[in-house]
């Protein structure tokens, strides 16, 4: 499991990196809280680091689940694809959003297949018990 | 635990399925990214989005807690009802967002019960060892 | 880690109070529903939930990391500080948002040693084993 506790930190990591840049934006920007638009890069930021979240929430019990049941390697390695997609993502979203599909789709489905996965397990160990 | 971990799963990705709503709300009404207003369907779909994801963060560890002291398959049963609690609070809240009340009553009770008796589980425990 | 477990419930339910708050501000100001802006006040109870919530997301896998590889009683006196680290934060913010930063270092600097602690104990443990 350490390997998916070190995937699972960083991807924490990750994240807070994102609100920092936020909160970089806010100064530079002079975008005042509790203000949450008024400036077109703060907001890309701000979207960059709330649909993070959005994942999050999912990415983390599937870690979790897939590991239980399947593999933590498998489980950390998709966290790996995870994490790089999201640095795909923020790299082209903060430069055009339009463009964020691809980042975007490399972190869903590594996420995707994690709680996927954990459903298949779960039911797996109910019928085989 | 596996009844546990499958509703775990199975909230999540209704929480993604409420995300693919608001990503084809984008697309239909023109709400361009960054833009998080602008259209009251989009408003609506993006409200019932976020605050799912408010009572994710809740009952993940509610379901966990609870399971750990008392009963997983009670708090899978919990799970279940906030499942159809959500359901039910999507459906009325895109139509009148002033009906949302009985939906997210059926979602936050079984949340608070499953981290109210996870607080009283560990007390119990550090009481009686 | 019954102390930790009390940890994570009371961080979940002081965030509910948080979004009581933000209920409460929507019907005494009048911010209908899906509505996020139009009072100031109110905007400073949703961005004090919202930024819980982005704590939260960081510090009940961090409370389980840290437990895990060093001690549920640091992890569990750490998420103590979080806890009224938030409080403070939350107190300052809806009185003057440029005063919400010792509130908000006492609530991050938790999270962030937690994380960090985690991702230490799990390389140690790979190293060593």
């Amino acid at each position: 499991m350490p390997y998916v506790h070190i995937v699972t930190a960083l991807a924490v990591l990750q994240f807070i990196v994102f609100g920092f840049r936020v909160a970089a934006a806010r100064e530079r920007y002079g975008v005042k809280a509790p203000a949450i638009t008024g400036n077109e890069t703060f907001e890309r930021l701000f979207r960059i680091q709330m649909n993070t979240l959005e994942q999050l929430i999912g990415l983390i019990p599937g870690l979790y689940l897939y590991s239980r049941y399947f593999s933590p390697y498998v489980a950390a390695a998709l966290g790996v694809v995870y994490l790089l997609g999201r640095e795909l993502y923020a790299f082209t979203y903060a430069r055009d959003p339009a463009k964020r599909s691809v980042g975007f789709g490399l972190t869903f489905l590594p996420m995707v297949i994690l709680l996927v996965g954990g459903i298949i397990g779960a039911v797996r160990a109910l019928v085989y018990t």
